[in-house]
């Protein structure tokens, strides 16, 4: 048996199977598992990646049964039943009896491929680290600057997407605009930043509800993001952003880093198999499952998580970690010979976002929570999940520093800043000479 | 005043400066002080970057004397007195009345630069982070195998030279293999890797005095590292290395994965100021400095730590925070009006190496301990000169992690992973199929 992937999906499938007498061979293209909920607080310097992303094989290690690969999988072949994986300089092909695809989903620039240049998304640690670099290293390029235009371009943070992730991240950007980064810089005041979060529908985090979609905005807005809903990015380039308003009203604003967390695209290989099935594919590269999350003609193939288009289920952690377990126990029972094909019921365990310091909303059962109360259940559930006892330490150590307007892990790497603008020819030339005596008694 | 260089250098000499009357612009290519002694922690999966390496500008924050630039100084100019520095897309200008240049090493390859891709070396987060793909990603590949040879030769890890460096990489890879990653793989036994360390002189750790060397040669060989000492590595390509023994024998050792820790050469800035002021360079590019630090001519200008040649002082983190402590000094005297020019004196510290867990090798004045008292006074230190608390409490923990055989950092990405090996075209195909069967009650 084969599992593609090692995110949610992947990852509570093969822990389902436990120690059943199955040979599983898991295939992902990243070594470790990502708690992607986390990762942007990787972005913002809170957590180190290793809190969020232990490596895969050391999480499965005891279960002997599963042997882990690394490897990018190219292609699925439903008629030969065989997996096709690269790594560098080496191809590597699997056949399966049984194979469950859980590669999840990328960012969908709506086919505007050339934004992801300019606005890059939040799916791997990689990103994290993109971003991360990004955002402190703006701060940086600004105080080499004495261009006031210049320094609010570099102190303008556009994020794309109002659903939790860009919720969270821009609610992270002020935080760090407004209580870590002040008293380091002398020419540039971080706290002068605008932070502007757009959302082309009506409200943020449209899945939670009105009223706590009405609760996180006004949030937001006293931390310091100007929130535009109903306004669409139609444009994104090394300086700036191009909006159109609700009422049609186009405009420009001046930004160099952008975050895009609007469109997801479900991975590549959701159109390969449904080619090869005849199965539909969503708007977002999705594939219309049976209800037991098999493939249509191959039951044999079950498709989980992102990936999986089926009764209007969303693209969260929790549908990817249930249909996981369900198309794993599936397996088991034909092996056991017991009755198959039972649909995948899934239970609704809640929905939760941080939106600031100590103020979160959550939507779990009938409840609807936000500030205190909510941002309680999110740190219980968050240290809960996160996987070994080191990581959960770590991580309330790192919010702890974060909650005093400390940041731990702000280092950013040269290949990180380096995307921040071309390397030669430089823009401008500045001499400190007149901006900046030095020496001298003049304190 | 303007100081060149975040390491240990130019910080102490900026802190030294503490609330002075005195405008203070550092210029840095890292926005990050480096721990440097801990790195090879960073790149064996230990520590996080953000333990060892906080941000410039937030461990400055409260000196308000000081402003920090980010950016690589190109130049320069002892006449003019000014320092031209890049960061990208922009190209920045100080001038200075006073100046103290400590921008450190890099690697020397001896004039073989081609060596540096195949066998990249450990002095910045971005190396570290190069290295820890490299190790890990190694037996990722390996797993990925079915030739012998094949997987010998990812398991297979050379490390050239026997310095501090050299002996606690070659050390932690020992137990990386030994302790963290076996249990993980299906195909490689991690165990079986090779770690060889070669020394082209007599023996490791050279400024430790003979006992504390052979001790730390017998503990290395007891972890399993083969020491190959009076050998000199001649050529470094993808799949292996080239030596030579004392006695000439040329052999070859197949290893896909090398580090280079061996030349060191001074930053190109002192072959700059050399030219410029007639100041002999020595065979790693240290400028021949006066005794008081300053460059010959130029009594506003000083060079410290790893770019000063001076009275046979070696390349370590003490004599660059005390050279750096000297030369800020001495500006303040001659901003008081105090008699300057008094010469640096040098107080050694001691020496520690870290060789395995519990295990360490330290010279502190008279006192040469090795074993686990060496390790305690290490443990001891390095908590002291670790800046901030949440870091201390951090490396604790990602400490007691280790010695548990665990590794808190393993997080690979796939930047890093992919300089291991030319991604297409690929250079072999498994087939699983016969290797692995799938599914089925095998077990």
């Amino acid at each position: 048996m084969v599992v593609v992937g090692s995110g949610f999906g992947g990852l509570f499938a093969v822990q389902e199977l436990g120690r059943a007498p199955v040979e599983v061979t898991m295939i992902s293209r990243t070594a470790y598992h990502l708690f992607q909920p986390l990762l942007y607080q990787v972005a913002t310097g809170i957590l180190s990646e290793g809190s969020i992303a232990p490596a895969t094989r050391k999480v499965l290690r005891r279960q002997h049964n599963v042997r882990v690969l690394t490897g990018d999988v190219t292609r699925i072949d439903l008629a030969a039943r065989t997996v096709t994986s690269t790594a560098p300089g080496k191809a590597t092909v699997t056949p399966y009896d049984s194979l469950i695809v859980a590669a999840g989903s990328g960012h969908s620039y709506f086919g505007r491929d050339d934004f992801a240049e300019h606005a890059p998304g939040m799916k791997t640690i990689d990103d994290a680290l993109t971003l991360r670099g990004r955002l402190f290293g703006a701060f940086e390029l600004a105080e080499l600057e004495t261009d006031p235009a210049v320094i609010e371009r570099w102190q303008t943070f556009v994020v794309i997407g109002g659903g939790p992730t860009g919720v969270e991240i821009a609610g992270q950007i002020a935080e760090l605009t407004r209580r870590t980064l002040p008293g380091e810089f002398r020419t540039v005041d971080p706290a002068r930043s605008r932070i502007i979060l757009f959302e082309a529908g009506p409200e943020v985090l449209p899945g939670f509800g009105e009223r706590l979609s009405d609760k996180a905005a006004r949030e937001l807005r006293r931390v310091g993001v100007q929130l535009r809903t109903g306004t669409k990015v139609v444009g994104v380039d090394e300086t700036g952003v191009d909006v159109v308003a609700a009422d049609g009203t186009r405009s420009r604003i001046e930004a160099m880093s952008k975050v895009w967390a609007a469109g997801v695209a479900a991975s590549p290989l959701g159109a390969q198999l449904a080619a090869q099935c005849g199965a539909e594919l969503d708007h977002a590269g999705r594939i219309a499952v049976e209800p037991d999350c098999s493939l249509p003609g191959h039951p044999e193939v079950f498709v989980v998580g992102d990936m999986m288009s089926l009764a209007g289920l969303p693209g969260v952690a929790q549908v990817a970690m249930q249909s996981g377990r369900h198309a794993a126990a599936e397996i088991l029972r034909r092996l056991r010979g017991a009755p198959t094909r039972r649909p995948f019921r899934y239970r609704d365990r809640g929905n939760m976002a941080i939106v600031a310091r100590f103020s979160a909303v959550a939507s779990v059962g009938r409840l609807r929570l936000a500030g205190f109360p909510a941002w309680l259940v999110w740190l219980l559930v968050h240290l809960i999940y996160l996987v070994g006892f080191r990581s959960r330490l770590t991580a309330l150590l790192d919010w702890a520093v974060a909650f005093g307007g400390g940041r731990s892990e702000r280092t950013v790497t040269l290949s990180a800043i380096r995307g921040l603008a071309p390397e030669t020819p430089p823009h401008s030339t500045s001499d400190h000479r007149s901006a900046h005596p030095t020496d001298g008694r003049s304190r």
